[in-house]
């Protein structure tokens, strides 16, 4: 790069940013003192239309909710303090506090708690997203940290590994080639919209197992070769740069839901195999958002 | 108890019995060879009632699948040899082999691999069930262990431990007593009959968080406090017997989906307080089977 470092310094520093992070995030896993709700204070009163019978016990209306935790700030305040003072030509782009410019063309994506959901329920399956992309928004480095279980997935361009107690193997995607004999992923089927949801629907039925609930995790073991693919909408820049180089780097694919390159954020697909992808995209492409 | 055992001495040797497990399932975890497929082998083929197109790809029609792995045998196989060496008197149910009869109204309820869609999709959160029932069929103790993730849930009369890291820990269940701010989870929707979807479908509209395919290591998180509700059908003894210890021992409420003691199978709902337990209930019973 430009300014002298070379990618592996780049991938060492992300995984001491990921250890920084840890750090901040470790007393609050499963000790959780109170949510923050981005949804804001406790609704209005709404005038009732009429008098509510009250003889049998309601099932009471949802209450809104956005989890962020004190984790997710800590965490990206440790990964900020050290990006300033050792890159500090670099850009910070994260989703709790305001983007760092970058006078070099180069940034880095952070989201330190994705998976907010399994991190309240207490789950292992929430990961540190660390992602340094280039100019032109490309993914040059990827590392998706679940520390729990002691697993950093790391990807760059043309490798990927995953190290575990201090060993670092290579990893590699599945030989599955067939949507039929895949097990597949996706965070929350809810979330999609209705055109979505029959795509996924499709994609379910075809599959051998599907999971939910999983995140950037999903990815993770996609490129471990556990899982043969992943579909998701609605992601933002940090859910999706870490992804890519390590899918890639572990010889999957990742595309849009049309097949092509995918931006950093919205609809992104991931398998391990053209075979597979080449079947879901079939019913992925009716629902892809225009380009 | 009559042989002159007590209760603490079983769940030694229930702890010696998942670690026994654990010896047998590690090799297979995430380096899986084959899959079985209880449901038989390929099936025969169809005669085509007319020619199909084949201009386009088509997505292909879902292939039958019952997963069982080596894995799961091989870990009863190592469960059953200590039994049988050491408690010849106690009977042994599991789901692999053949029953093996109590002379003493005693028996471990064995499930060497809960959650074996997690286990074969590389995830973490299967886990390792034992439990002792007396006569009646009542659990008496109950492990849920997860050797991944290092954490096993014991359940006792009176308590609950999580033993990580050779620190074992009482646990309790939340605070939690509205089922709008609660996290819930069942394993599979889609395995529920139409009235108990309609069931969830309310559950989840109301709770604050849902989570999937989690088996018996939601209800261990429950136990472990960061969990509030877990509902579940057509379960099998040895999935419920070890549970039921967890759940009650650290302070939740384990019945079936009348509100009635549970049985070893079926419905089960467990809970971490009346409240949660009371509003969840005005949902389920409606879609209770019959006594």
């Amino acid at each position: 790069m430009p300014d002298g470092f070379t990618l592996e310094d780049e991938l060492t520093l992300a995984g001491r940013l990921a250890d920084a992070a840890w750090i901040a995030i470790r007393p609050h896993f499963r000790a959780l003192k109170g949510v923050d709700n981005k949804a804001g204070g406790p609704p209005a009163a709404q005038p009732a239309a009429r008098p509510q019978p009250t003889a049998t016990p309601s099932i009471p209306a949802k209450a809104p909710f956005d989890p962020v935790t004190e984790a997710d700030r800590a965490a990206e305040r440790a990964i900020r303090a050290i990006l300033e003072a050792e890159r500090p030509h670099h850009g910070v782009t994260g989703e709790e506090y305001p983007e760092t410019p970058s006078s070099s063309g180069y940034r880095w994506l952070i989201d330190p708690v994705d998976g907010t959901r399994a991190f309240i329920a207490g789950l292992p399956v929430w990961t540190t997203l660390i992602s340094l992309v280039g100019p032109d928004d490309v993914p040059l480095i990827g590392v998706i940290d679940q520390p729990v279980l002691g697993e950093r997935y790391l990807g760059w361009p043309g490798g990927a590994a995953l190290v575990k107690d201090g060993t670092q193997t290579p990893i590699r995607v599945s030989a599955c080639s067939d949507l039929r004999e895949a097990t597949i992923a996706t965070t929350d089927a809810f979330m999609f919209n209705p055109a979505e949801q029959g795509a996924w629907t499709h994609l379910r039925a075809t599959a051998r197992i599907t999971r939910y609930g999983l995140d950037a995790y999903a990815y993770a073991r996609l490129a471990g070769g556990t899982i043969d693919l992943v579909a998701e909408s609605g992601l933002k820049a940090w859910d999706v740069a870490a992804l890519i180089p390590v899918v890639r780097g572990a010889g999957g694919i990742a595309t849009d839901w049309r097949g092509n390159e995918p931006k950093l954020g919205g609809q992104i697909v991931c398998a391990s195999s053209d075979g597979v992808m080449e079947q879901a995209l079939l019913a992925l492409r009716r629902s892809a958002t225009l380009a």
